[in-house]
């Protein structure tokens, strides 16, 4: 495994599901909102629902039907989407428990292993985001979970959403290395397989509950990637950082 | 001065001689290079000639008679400036050696003060450069000195050089903040009297040797800016960060 990562000076992250749990975090956040307004449903279905939507969302950017948007602008919309499928018509909840219901995305806790591996692993290497979420999200989901980027990058450098080869290279270049110095590192088998595509190195870490208890997909690497890791603290042992 | 900061999240600084020394990391990494070619001037003297064409290098792009080009190709134009003043035309010297030489920006010391002061001011305030460095040059930079900065701001996310109000506005934007939640924190009045037009709070860092033992610039505060410090540790005691 050493040989591939020779020359590798960056590590570029995905973040939601790879480093932080978004599922509990959004259903944590959405439990005492729905209780208050009397919605029913379940805290982890209605953060599944509200994810949904955020594929479809980024979509439109990705085409070029929609102008660049921020990921906190799509989440909102989508808030508004799910509850409507409740029966909540647009305009009828405060719009400032919409937005701090909209905020649980920035305060997500990270897998337990995430704070402690990224801290070793960033003894050897540069590491940042190379999220779609935008920088301030990320700014807040750091200091809420302790994570010590070197720096933020992603889809707000690129304006444009992963897997668009733009947010990888428009990262890669801010950081000013090629992508041969580079590796990505996702729980989720398309990112890496853009990556590999643009020339990056390639770590798939797993995260089998990222989706609940019941999680059908990216179980498990679907290529060769250079390495694959239990956890951020396991990639740390495999890549030799103390 | 507690209630100035009272609404602050968010403190961008500026790098080159307010977070590190750039004349003598500059100076340091001349000296064997000059040396070497044989050519006559103090390293300091030739740090300080070096420096001298980073504000009208920057003042094409921020006029728009440029388009927007990245510090360190400026830097490396300005080198070949300086080396034609001292007789050697530029492409007679090896080009790796020059390439490297440009990178002694990236291995600045930090002022002994530096990085225990910003470890204390993040406790309580999210901080970043909003420097005219591109990124990759701040991220060497503060893994080279052990700066703990939460994202890098400034000039590249607005494709612009300060004191142009864009890199101010678009940093705060990228952070998600408004001007009365910022401070820029800096060594220079120009650059605070940018941000307090703009609604930031200021902050002044007295650096009295960044040019040098006969420093005549920048030596005491031209504004009553919120806060002046002679330190970043200094600054941390301020403003109450433990």
């Amino acid at each position: 495994m050493s040989d591939a990562f020779a020359q590798v000076e960056f590590l570029g992250f995905d973040v939601f599901g790879t480093v932080v749990d978004w599922r509990s975090g959004v259903a944590r956040a959405a439990q005492p909102f729905l209780a208050r307004h009397g919605i029913a449903a379940d805290p982890f279905a209605f953060a599944d629902a509200w994810r949904a939507l955020y594929q479809p969302a980024m979509e439109a950017v990705r085409t070029g039907n929609r102008p660049w948007v921020r990921l906190d602008v799509l989440n909102r919309e989508n808030l508004d989407a799910v509850l409507a499928r409740h029966g909540i018509a647009p305009g009828t909840l405060p719009e400032a428990e919409l937005a701090e219901l909209n905020r649980a995305w920035e305060r997500l806790d990270p897998w337990p292993d995430a704070a402690a591996g990224l801290a070793r692993l960033k003894r050897r290497f540069a590491i940042a985001p190379v999220s779609n979420g935008h920088i301030a999200g990320m700014l807040r989901l750091a200091r809420f979970g302790g994570l010590p980027w070197d720096a933020i990058l992603g889809a707000e450098i690129a304006h444009n959403y992963k897997p668009r080869p733009e947010v990888y290279l428009a990262s890669l270049e801010a950081a000013g290395v090629a992508p041969r110095q580079a590796a990505m590192v996702a729980a989720h088998n398309a990112d890496l397989a853009a990556a590999r595509a643009l020339g990056l190195r390639t770590v798939f870490v797993r995260r089998p509950h990222e989706h609940g208890p019941h999680q059908a997909t990216d179980l498990a690497p679907a290529q060769d990637w250079d390495a694959a890791a239990g956890s951020l603290v396991d990639l740390a042992d495999r890549l030799g950082c103390p």
